[in-house]
């Protein structure tokens, strides 16, 4: 199988918008068309199931969000892994947003559960946390390795409070900076022909600079660019960690969760029909929204 | 309901030692007799059941590691919780070591499938990766002042590779003293009529310098001690980050895995009974030399 990194972005550029289908299951947002999901985890498998048949015309890649599924408990955490295999299935890319991060023997544990086969999610790529150290990420660059598939290292995150450790300064750069250089020889092995690497970098769409500086130390990771949509980022934030290439910006996937899944006109169908319609048009917009930052 | 920190030292008094077992279910180290766990979620959750009715005799707490549970999908993750609700049913205190963190919904996601009710594990405490900052611990801290549930949070691990990040100097002092310092506010939070609070700091055995100097930027946290017995710590180590009170030292809990779980003499059991008298064996030992590490 090709590398991770040229599945990813040759998905990309077939679909011509680095858009990426955050799937986040909110029990209180799911519209009733599907069940109650307060009550029923499958009312959250429907909805799923029907975010995934549209997506796949929109995006090439889903991210399902791991935590807002593992509230439901196990029957959550089946449903996770059976959307992953229909997204699969249907030709997407799943990066499994699950930040873990653990040390040697459970890390292994960890990285079979999500990148292995089944009873495994078999993702494309799961997101994992550094800040335990390079010896936690080796069972997961491992698995990547060997079976084609990708790692999404956080080092600079979209939230309010990202900074209070990512941007405490060593020797005068900030901890992110240092994270990312770090992961220079984990790039190189992830790396496919497309000159891309499979080993991802979560950089957030809130801080465009700081994406753009991440770039330098970085020049071949993929990014995961969370942040953009309803998290406030405007599409040319978040591609501003993107390198110029003859056919405009590329360099990773921006994701996109709740403005794909629950637009006000989805929330407000009166049926299925109605509901297809609004979120085929909310993705629409978003990869074209996308697609334009891209094109300069 | 007490506080979680107050449970917690009450219980460590009552048995007389830190000991925390660590359940970490490793496929090609269950004993046969309990069936292949290789093939069959049954012998984990066989297994698991058995060391937690020999364990509540020895340790008040039990540390479910989940990374080595997922690794069967939702079958091990279903285990795990399980297991859960029989060391809660008898009289243990859970402390999951899940090593969670995300931003805002997800991380309310994680904390209510960690510390939450059915279809949660309702765990007595869930590990935290700080890495993202301060608002993402905030859901797991509000869910554990509400049900009197503890936090751990990683600040020293005891992993080879733990300084990459933690030990990165940040004016003059690593990252995981700055980590320490800015949890000083959610530990007040936490604290018990005890004096000591429910947000725990996991300080690593392999590393006891930077245990006792965390215990000055920490008086009040419970510690999480993991890396003793086979990650090569002695039991003094193991508490060189506790304080010193009328009956000794105390200020947290250590853990032990592979050493009270897997000792050569239950590998080589013929039988159940053999089995049961070895793991009874290893827990004994490692709870009477953890004892008199603190008797001191």
């Amino acid at each position: 199988m090709s590398a991770y990194a040229d599945r990813l972005i040759e998905a990309v550029r077939r679909k011509d918008t680095p858009l990426c289908v955050g799937l986040d299951p909110f029990t209180d947002r799911i519209p009733a068309l599907f069940g109650d999901a307060r009550e029923d985890t499958s009312a959250v498998l429907k909805f799923g199931a029907s975010i995934i048949e549209i997506a796949q015309q929109h995006a090439a890649v889903l991210k399902p969000q791991l935590g807002l599924f593992e509230q439901f408990g196990e029957m959550g955490y089946a449903t996770a892994r059976l959307l992953t295999e229909q997204a699969r299935g249907a030709g997407m890319i799943v990066l499994l947003d699950a930040k873990r991060g653990d040390i040697g023997t459970t890390a292994e544990g960890y990285a079979r559960a999500t990148l292995g086969p089944k009873p495994g999610f078999d993702a494309d790529c799961v997101t994992v946390n550094p800040y335990m150290g390079l010896d936690t990420l080796e069972p997961f660059l491992s698995v990547a390795e060997r079976a084609s598939k990708g790692v999404a290292v956080l080092v600079r995150t979209s939230n309010p409070g990202a900074g209070d450790v990512q941007d405490l300064q060593v020797g005068g750069a900030p901890v992110w900076r240092r994270v990312g250089e770090m992961l220079s020889g984990a790039t190189q092995r992830l790396k496919g022909v497309s000159g891309w690497s499979g080993l991802m970098a979560v950089a957030g769409a809130t801080y465009p600079e700081e994406a753009r500086a991440l770039r330098e130390v970085m020049p071949d990771a993929l990014f995961l660019v969370p942040g953009y949509g309803a998290q406030g980022a405007s599409a040319a934030d978040a591609v501003a960690g993107f390198v110029t290439k003859p056919k405009g910006l590329e360099g990773g996937v921006v994701s996109s969760s709740r403005a794909v899944l629950y637009p006000q006109a989805a929330q407000a169908a009166k049926n299925m029909s109605e509901w297809r319609a609004a979120i085929g048009d909310a993705m629409a917009a978003a990869a074209a929204e996308l697609r334009a930052a891209c094109a300069r």
